[in-house]
């Protein structure tokens, strides 16, 4: 299987964004690409003939979730995740950091490692940065994680600071310990809010030469500028030549000001989320499709997209069935909103490429109007 | 739009086993058929196209369900149901007396209709033979149903009596309020466990010529052989060449048993029903993919089989998933049981056809393992 590597395509001359194509054993995948989340080894309400049917080629999958269930030995006897779920593109695994810090007051911190219960069951597991690689071996991604921890907004900035050399510590650890062949590691820029300790990350992550990067901690509730300011700052620091990965952020602003800022990669559960709470992403913003005043309306999703729940289904037949809690109402809002983001990704793509960026940006933010969800 | 009727082709010359045509205005179904419930205007978990794709060409939907959710004025609003829903096969409304009859103790019969309180909201509805038709006329269905009451097992004769005698009366009722074109209305026998109150019930509503019989009130907790029966003495009362219709029946042994006694309907929400429990149905009876035994099983569900679910998952997979509580285990399940039942009843008429369908009916019973399963 041949390694992960990362061809620059095109630049954009006045901002920062690029195209690019990231190499997998899984097939090229174009980027900027925004990777649909399959948290329990499935794209919620998904198939992976539908995730191909609407242009997806790479999606996510959590390594705390897959490490309780089913088990990373039982997938590695399936021949590995994409053979157990039956997906043949590209798989990005996270290092379960995420999850196991996310279990405050039931996780403990050490320089080893977290010691956590089962946000199922209660039982007592450990997560370190040796046994994070040996999941995600086991589970035979394209991309893993180094095991870090992701710091919320706000923190002190000394809470930050041991966090961030501890996360270095345990990315040199990961380094050390991974040895897949095929399978690329990319380590994980901390820092919180923090510029001083961000370049700090930055600069010991790269010395370390990972094949990619990712910026962490962002979109964690902090205001929208000051993510975008953190961003501008944090990015130059990584290597021009190598895929840069900007954690957790799914709506189409973020993507596209993520993008602008010279990210390549993207995830994010919003979109699978909020389709099945009702709410679905249009050009013009969000549309709570689950509203009493679709109740007959008898227009598609989105006038003018051609996804199969647009072509297909009204406004109002969708929301009956998400009223009566109907599975086909969550597959169908799901689709679209997949679809919708990966379409977005692949114009904004396009637009690079033909260089026309910069008016491809302007359009956008012309119709698109910003709405707080949840 | 053409009228609903009915073509025989072919009759077993050694059981009651017939094949046949009921031309609808939504296409020919071939008979026998079994058709999956879509309650909510959706058969669960699936879309019209992967209907399509098993092979189904007819489905039930609920009249009771679509009165309270989204209201059968909207759906005409829409265009009907099968615009309503995207599904241009056909459909079989029931007409709301099995819903509303089971709301016992929050409905009160009068000669006049029904008074029942709503499941959802506990809002006050009444529901009579002309409401019932008024309903399934803005529907649309292909073909509606008469507005019965169903006598669950054990009932006394006393009751049974009365009951059978309403439902007769509601039936002439139905016939004069129904006016659609293009809409078949098919009354239902009743007289729950009865030889000779099936036999009034039935000589009186062949005497009002419908287009079609079902026999209601079977399969209602009584033993199977007392079904077998009752369904040997019912059948022969109705017209040799109108269609015949089994309410509620569907599993393997029970369809080729109804078949075997001339039956060319059926319905049944348990194919659907199990699936989202984790059972599966297979030629050697049930399957519960949803236990630890199947944990490392990576065969199919079933060896053989062609359907979606079996060509690309294993039972490991399912199992995870069902376990998980992901949609796709849902879905994965619900599509192989509707693809087992359909593909069964296509083999069945094929047997007809040939004029194999005794020795297919041994071949059945060799090797199907039967089991209750709630």
């Amino acid at each position: 299987m041949a390694a992960v590597n990362f061809t620059l395509k095109k630049e954009c001359p006045e901002t920062g964004a690029r195209a690019g194509i990231l190499h997998t054993p899984h097939g090229d995948i174009p980027t900027p690409v925004f990777m649909p989340v399959g948290t329990q080894a499935t794209v919620k309400t998904m198939t992976p003939d539908e995730l191909r049917e609407i242009g997806a080629k790479m999606i996510l999958s959590n390594t705390y979730h897959l490490y309780l269930r089913p088990g990373h030995k039982l997938i590695e006897e399936a021949g590995g995740l994409h053979s157990f779920m039956n997906w043949d593109g590209g798989i990005l695994t996270d290092s379960g950091g995420f999850q196991v810090f996310s279990l405050a007051p039931l996780r403990k911190i050490s320089e080893e490692g977290v010691t956590f219960r089962s946000h199922i069951d209660g039982s007592e597991h450990f997560l370190s940065p040796e046994k994070a690689i040996e999941i995600q071996e086991a589970l035979g991604s394209d991309i893993a994680m180094t095991f870090d921890e992701c710091v919320v907004y706000p923190a002190e900035r000394n809470y930050v600071e041991e966090s961030v050399a501890r996360t270095t510590r345990w990315a040199e650890r990961c380094l050390k310990k991974h040895t897949r062949k095929g399978q690329a590691l990319f380590a994980i820029v901390q820092g919180g809010m923090y510029s001083d300790l961000r370049k700090k990350s930055a600069s010991k992550l790269v010395a370390m030469d990972f094949p990619g990067y990712a910026v962490g901690g962002l979109s964690v509730g902090e205001p929208p500028q000051l993510m975008y300011n953190i961003l501008e700052e944090t990015v130059p620091l990584l290597p021009h030549h190598k895929p840069r990965y900007l954690m957790g952020v799914g709506t189409a602003d973020y993507l596209i000001e993520g993008v602008k800022r010279g990210i390549d990669m993207f995830d994010c559960v919003l979109p699978t989320r909020i389709a099945r709470n009702g709410t679905v992403l249009t050009k013009h913003g969000t549309l709570t499709v689950r509203n009493a005043s679709f109740a007959r309306d008898f227009r598609p999703l989105e006038e003018g997209c051609r996804c199969y729940t647009c072509r297909n289904y009204t406004r109002a037949y969708i929301r009956h069935l998400l009223k009566v809690n109907e599975i086909l109402g969550h597959r169908l809002t799901t689709y679209h909103n997949l679809h919708f983001l990966i379409t977005f990704m692949k114009r904004i793509r396009e637009s690079i490429l033909e260089g026309s960026f910069k008016s491809f940006y302007r359009e956008f933010h012309a119709i698109y109007r910003q709405k707080k969800e949840d």
